[in-house]
């Protein structure tokens, strides 16, 4: 880091953790399950890096849970907790954020935070898909803010891609895997996994709920479509009707017929634009094993679109889970700073010391073998494969586990400007 | 598409193509060589649906180029050209996209441009690495606004995502394929090309300029990931240092290297928090031919991000070309805006009438192959394949290429409560 020091002057002077300018935001929350818990503990956690670089401080006024006296692990006193809406609503908040799910309370609430001018901010798909147009219209014409990133393809920022990064008439089609259940449900089964025992994993590490119809049947990802062929294509969520036809009832067959053409079953959410018009569907393709979609593992998410002007764009990451899912609705309530960074001390100077597998190539030359043992000495480092007489005239050595710097050291005393080194770091192969 | 017409009532009344609201955004745009040509064809072609959908009108109020009188294919008249950047200024422009690249007069067009409250866009990597915290403090102080998504990754909204879309310290690591032009080399040679004849056709096809040395020796991708590494972790871009070594002097080498260990050569861009303090590199990687890093191929770019709430999140795209990056420009142009769509018209009912291939299989019974040859011809579909007799008890199908509706006609004509069909669409094998 050239000339780096802990502390920094000039356009990016550290702003310190109490900035008397951060401005405090009223969050109430609904819902306090995984993702309503896991939102808590990150905003605790995260409060002095949000003060920092968005001058904000999140203040979470009020909680909506079921059981208000019930034990919870979170940092917040137990009176911030009720069983009522009203209550909720009634706290002032600036942002409302929804993490309950279902139909009610959360149809209201979105309805009463966006006719007075709120922010909404919500993970709930099902909410979205059959109601989006009527809020998105309640939040432009009361100046209020609608947010539902968390509600598609998990971690995947892919609903701020459509709004905000692609010109309009941008997209042609759009292709994925959005449920995360039915891709690891699916993955175990070209494991050789039976379902049973695939279903009781998916279970155990919080992937599928006791119940996976909405999962495998489909419709889950064809909520989700509905939302992404809203942002895509402009037409109502709920006007758009898309063709759904899931892995049920029998996802092991699906499974077999796949390996039958040497391929694998995905559950893919489609919609595109056809010379007929546009068209949507869920629905199980085969594909090959190293395709894009086939390449998808687990309970990862993928989403992929065809655009006019810039080719195609793919975006994969985590589709399921708590922490994911809080995480984007957080950077949803922080959304409309959209700042460049402020903060300055992260650059420390710093010596990469990481022990990395290298690859080193150099010229054959007869006095190679002679002087390579006393290199390596110096150098200090190990050869873990050595192979002095490759067929296009080239030695190479593969280093065992080493630092950059011992290796460019290694590098530069090999080389010569009529015999250059080439060095190459290696990824697990 | 449930009850739709061509016409919609509700939340989502279409916007009239020459609505009245439509604010009239004045545009500055300086250079018009691929990038800045593309835009202007952009902004002619999308110029009905920005108004429908974003409520406004760009006009592009002069273009800043070496030489006015040069003959131009563009929809401006020719009084709109200039080769004084004065006048550009003089415009009275709402926003200054800048496409011209290197150092000046980009600097002092965004230095002047945000002093007095501008909007400033670029798609200049040089002078974002160089003076992208002045630029920021400049925008920051004067309330203007500085975006530069087409400066890294070509058309993957990457910087965008970084911006907004994760929360603060949400990135332990970037990593990428950030420089297309080396890239396509890379795969040229991995498919036995020689090196000439690889940069030949990268010329040819627009991948690489006259001297590919910027590309090849990493300075580019450099560049890009100081960007990147300034908004993931606070670091002033310029003050930021790049252990730095390319594919030089001898590409084909490194290719060959990374063969001899059965894989294939990245130049592949890092910065990550060690235990040591964050470390940014760009140097040659061996990685796995199927590797999420081994799969990106020719010009294609690719980031991934290792968050600490989201998992590993990856974009890919394309990373070269005018129409993408004129595509990002005008995105950056217009955001801000990130409204959900207005328009309402795009989702007419349409009938999928593709031909796609289909993949049927259905439990064996003795009547089957009697039945099958008056099923098919009633659905109207013919088998490209079919397999009676598999070893599980199935019997499947594969159609030539045919509609949804003919295959599903033909799934319910062969399925019983007993024998429920299992129907795959089928992808490129």
């Amino acid at each position: 880091m050239s000339g780096a020091t802990g502390t920094r002057v000039g356009e990016f002077a550290p702003v310190p953790a109490a900035a008397p300018a951060a401005r405090t935001v009223r969050v109430a929350l609904a819902g306090c399950g995984v993702v309503g818990g896991n939102l808590l503990r990150l905003i605790a956690d995260q409060r002095t890096s949000m003060q920092r670089e968005h001058a904000v401080r999140l203040e979470v006024v009020r909680v909506l849970v079921r059981d208000p006296a019930k034990a919870r692990a979170t940092p917040l006193l137990a009176e911030r907790f009720t069983a009522d809406p009203a209550e909720l609503l009634a706290s002032a908040p600036d942002v409302v954020v929804e993490a309950m799910g279902g139909a009610e309370p959360a149809l209201s609430l979105a309805r009463r935070t966006l006719a007075r001018g709120g922010a909404f901010v919500t993970a709930n798909k099902q909410l979205i898909a059959a109601h989006g147009a009527e809020l998105a219209g309640l939040a432009r014409r009361h100046g209020g803010r609608l947010d539902f990133e968390a509600a598609v393809g998990g971690g995947i920022p892919i609903l701020r891609v459509l709004r905000d990064s692609l010109p309009p008439d941008g997209v042609t089609a759009v292709r994925g895997i959005l449920n995360g259940t039915t891709n690891f449900l699916l993955c175990a089964l070209e494991g050789g996994v039976t379902f049973a025992d695939a279903l009781a994993e998916a279970r155990r590490l919080g992937f599928a709920e006791a119940d996976p119809g909405r999962d495998l049947s489909g419709r889950d990802a064809a909520d989700k479509l509905r939302i992404l062929a809203w942002l895509a294509f402009g037409a109502e969520p709920a006007r758009i009707s898309v063709h759904t036809r899931g892995v049920l009832p029998d996802p092991a067959r699906y499974s077999a017929d796949a390996a039958a053409l040497g391929g694998v079953t995905r559950l893919v959410a489609e919609c595109a634009l056809t010379t007929r018009g546009p068209v949507a569907s869920v629905e199980p393709w085969v594909v090959a094993p190293g395709s894009e979609l086939g390449a998808v593992s687990r309970e990862r998410n993928l989403v992929s679109l065809t655009t006019r002007e810039s080719g195609d764009l793919a975006l994969a990451g985590p589709g399921a889970g708590g922490a994911p899912t809080a995480s984007v609705l957080l950077a949803d309530v922080l959304h409309g700073a959209g700042r460049l960074p402020v903060r300055s001390d992260a650059f420390a100077a710093a010596v990469d010391a990481r022990e990395l597998k290298w690859l080193l190539s150099v010229p054959r030359s007869p006095s190679l073998p002679r002087l390579l043992p006393a290199v390596l000495r110096r150098a200090r480092v190990a050869p873990e494969r050595l192979e002095l007489d490759g067929a296009d005239g080239v030695a190479r050595l593969l280093l065992r586990p080493t630092t950059r710097a011992r290796a460019e050291a290694l590098a530069s005393l090999l080389s010569s400007d009529e015999a250059p080194v080439c060095l190459s770091r290696v990824a697990n192969l």
